[in-house]
């Protein structure tokens, strides 16, 4: 194929691959924020012919041959194209390498795993899940050893999620935080019941709240012009144009800080897509570059920024005046220490900052090992339940509240997992360069958020995905990637809240 | 073209049809309740893409050739695919006879004279809006001549927005009316204002007014898990799916009944759309037949059902119970004259029941006139006035509040007034037939308005689209469209609650 023909629809089909995602965007926050709940089937019917329609954009030989042609050329494609290139050709690596009937099959294998992981999970019975994983799994090895022979068959799937990700690195850091902060955790929880939180169940009108969200995007910094809050069952973010982002939150008059933490942790995804630089319109490159980097963001508002004794010094004075009954025997100090309260539990979903990394831990080994064969699927719930009282010192009563808690691998998600975890370690060592330029805490104080987080898109944000996921922390600080940043901050953190230097 | 083979392509044409109108459904919802200002970037250049697209999908001599073959066949189909193509073919009658550049060149027109209407209005100055009216008469002239040559040109137009609506049958209506109604609308002003409203602007906090709207669509029976509510600027009625429908709606702190009447009457577009028939779903037919039986059906509900003495009375309650500080000094009597006050003004959007269809008559004999060639642009702004004070009795102080008032002329849409009157005169006619069948007022009374519904169903809803929109009334009363129901009803209706008998 001419070159100049495939640059041409190369673009067009971007151009047009950007209509549909735009088109299903709109569609899945609609159906989580005001669609009406027998709405399904018509979603349905409407989301199968776009997902055919955009699966013949690019699945088909011209496509390919379009593909390869820009491949070769690299040298006469500018930045811009010649990196949507190489994720395009990313993207369809699987599909050109493996068999068709097998993809066709295991497409459907999902679609039944789905279902018999939520009655796996509402029965408590492992068993009924189980060969559906074990097919996964199969499935995931077998894809590795076809489009990457050559490669550790776990290293294929987690650079699948996040780019350049390896073994190698993920080994490094959990080493060094089991060796920190399981001690940590341990020292934490001997401390016993130290914090007070019972004012944080005290009854807060939706209505208020609403109101003390509008003041967290003010003090973000974010305009409600470009980015619209909306209410879901699960808060979640969507970017649909560089002016169009959406967040949601879910209100709980029980539990005012969970819409808080929410609107902070989806308010940093926001800032992210909300300053993508001018040039990556209408590019396939107009986004956050990996899900690790972005929650390297929201993790980074929600706890380093949001549970900052400084920030606390700013929204604790409108908590106070917008619930003045609720909050009137609570001090600036009990609610910084409440916001803060570390305890290891059962579940990845509501973990605190300091065990969360945990969580992950756990299933990055039990992944490590399925993929590299050495854990057969029945044995699964035994470790698993092993590794939780061996991380954060828990029994695990059941398989619902075990190993069957979460929906990523019945969704055929294998090598997902390790990118919660590393958001957050890339978070504290940012915050140390940032410290480095600017006066952290003050800005905090002063109401100049939006410093910080030009500062972050003077590095990180506006390269969208330009910049490589593993790229993004040498961006921000210069160095590379090191877990001791996380480590430290962890433990001057909780070490300071739990009065351990006192013991 | 082989038969079976274009069959099968006109069925696949309209499925992927659907499924773009669903997107750009959502979309337009989206942008209208939950998208951020900034977002217009984005939507539009989506909306150029799928425009693009869904524009090729029906435009092409593949599918010009479809359905010449399908209509040369039409013994062959069913019911149900004889009218979708009919539809089709009528659909496509413009683009077939007129030649690409004058339609190219329209439509630019348009884009400029929306524009150039805003300014008109915004500046009072009618001169920037009249060269574009003048391009916008001449062409709808044309297109009568290509694409009907043999039609009156106005009826053709009438035609496009109303099935086989005439002047015809206009002139008949629009004569009764004229002759009854504008001297009842003298006579009720000369009674002066008698009737008592001001405790309507009293405030109502816009959290019980929501409540007030859930309270409606349950006396309704609208079921909440097919039909949502949201807020929008201008309430309307969106259709996705039978077990999908969304009205919007606008709350006025100091305007308790603006929100009230609105939830009424999109609710009734809502309860026609969620009884199309099952046999019907997924077809180009399932939804309402037109614009003026939508409109029957919304002022039906919002009118005759929602601004009875019988609803009234079933709702006036529950107004006092939300609002018991604000009401405690006003009467089920005071507020059924409140609701039902009638007096002439210089906006059609803002008019009441009464006053409503003069200001589609002043249109109407103007756009006739316009089709004519009997008036020129220059003269309609006195024409225009002149009428109002015939009609309605009021001078009209400018033209921003006169002849510039409408989007409709400025947008292209010459002939689409009348379908707003003709609705609420065929609700009248179907009323009288609804209650030799059914006990009325007592079935409102009882909380059972789904016995009308399911009357007005087995009638008119089930058949969306198959049921040509002149014979809604028929296939409701059994017999043709008459007027003087309309003018019976609103003679009655006004005598009473203006006292005109004890004159």
């Amino acid at each position: 194929m001419e070159f100049n023909k495939a640059l041409e629809r190369f673009k067009e089909i971007i151009k047009l691959s950007n209509a549909y995602t735009y088109a299903m965007g709109v569609i899945t926050f609609d159906s989580e924020t005001a669609a009406p709940k027998n709405s399904v089937m018509g979603r349905a019917k409407a989301s199968e012919i776009f997902s055919g329609i955009t699966y013949k954009l690019t699945v088909n030989e011209e496509y390919f041959e379009v593909l390869d042609t820009l491949s070769s050329n690299k040298d006469k494609l500018d930045a811009i194209t010649a990196r949507e290139v190489e994720l395009a050709v990313q993207s369809l690596s699987q599909i050109r390498h493996i068999p068709i009937e097998e993809y066709t099959e295991y497409r459907k294998t999902l679609t039944y795993s789905q279902n018999a992981w939520v009655q796996a999970k509402r029965n408590d019975d492992y068993s009924i899940f189980a060969p559906y994983l074990e097919k996964i799994i199969a499935f995931h090895r077998r894809v590795a050893s076809l489009v990457a022979p050559d490669m550790d068959p776990y290293d294929y799937w987690l650079d699948q999620y996040e780019q350049e990700l390896s073994t190698k690195t993920l080994d490094a850091f959990f080493d060094k935080v089991r060796a920190s902060i399981v001690p940590l955790i341990k020292r934490v929880s001997e401390r016993g019941d130290i914090i007070r939180t019972d004012f944080l169940e005290r009854h807060c009108p939706i209505e208020l709240q609403r109101r003390l969200s509008d003041y967290v995007m003010q003090l973000m910094h974010i305009s409600r012009d470009d980015c619209a809050i909306a209410e879901s069952e699960h808060p979640f973010t969507l970017e649909l144009d560089k002016h169009d982002v959406r967040i949601t939150t879910h209100y709980h008059e029980e539990r005012l800080i969970s819409n808080l933490y929410s609107v902070i942790h989806e308010g940093g995804h926001a800032l992210y897509e909300l300053n993508i630089g001018d040039d990556l319109i209408d590019t396939a490159l107009a986004g956050g570059t990996s899900m690790s980097v972005h929650e390297s963001q929201s993790r980074f508002y929600e706890n380093i920024i949001g549970r900052s004794r400084a920030f606390v010094e700013i929204l604790f004075p409108k908590i106070k005046e917008l619930f003045p009954e609720q909050y009137k025997d609570v001090s600036l100090d009990e609610f910084y220490l409440a916001v803060n309260k570390a305890q290891p539990s059962l579940k990845r979903m509501n973990a605190d900052e300091l065990t969360y990394a945990m969580h992950i831990m756990v299933r990055y080994e039990l992944e490590k090992r399925m993929m590299h064969g050495e854990i057969t699927v029945d044995e699964l719930p035994a470790e698993w339940n092993r590794l939780y009282k061996e991380y954060l010192g828990i029994e695990v009563p059941s398989n619902r509240e075990g190993i069957l808690q979460d929906v990523h691998w019945g969704g055929g998600m294998i090598g997902y997992f390790p990118s919660y975890a590393l958001g957050s370690a890339y978070g504290a060592q940012m915050v140390e360069a940032i410290k480095k330029d600017l006066d952290f805490d003050e800005l905090i104080k002063n109401d100049r958020i939006n410093e910080i987080t030009a500062w972050l898109t003077e590095r990180i944000y506006r390269f969208g995905r330009l910049l490589k996921p593993g790229d993004a922390v040498r961006a921000a600080t210069g160095k590379d990637f090191d877990p001791q940043y996380f480590i430290d901050y962890l433990t001057e953190k909780y070490t300071a809240i739990y009065g351990l230097d006192k013991e």
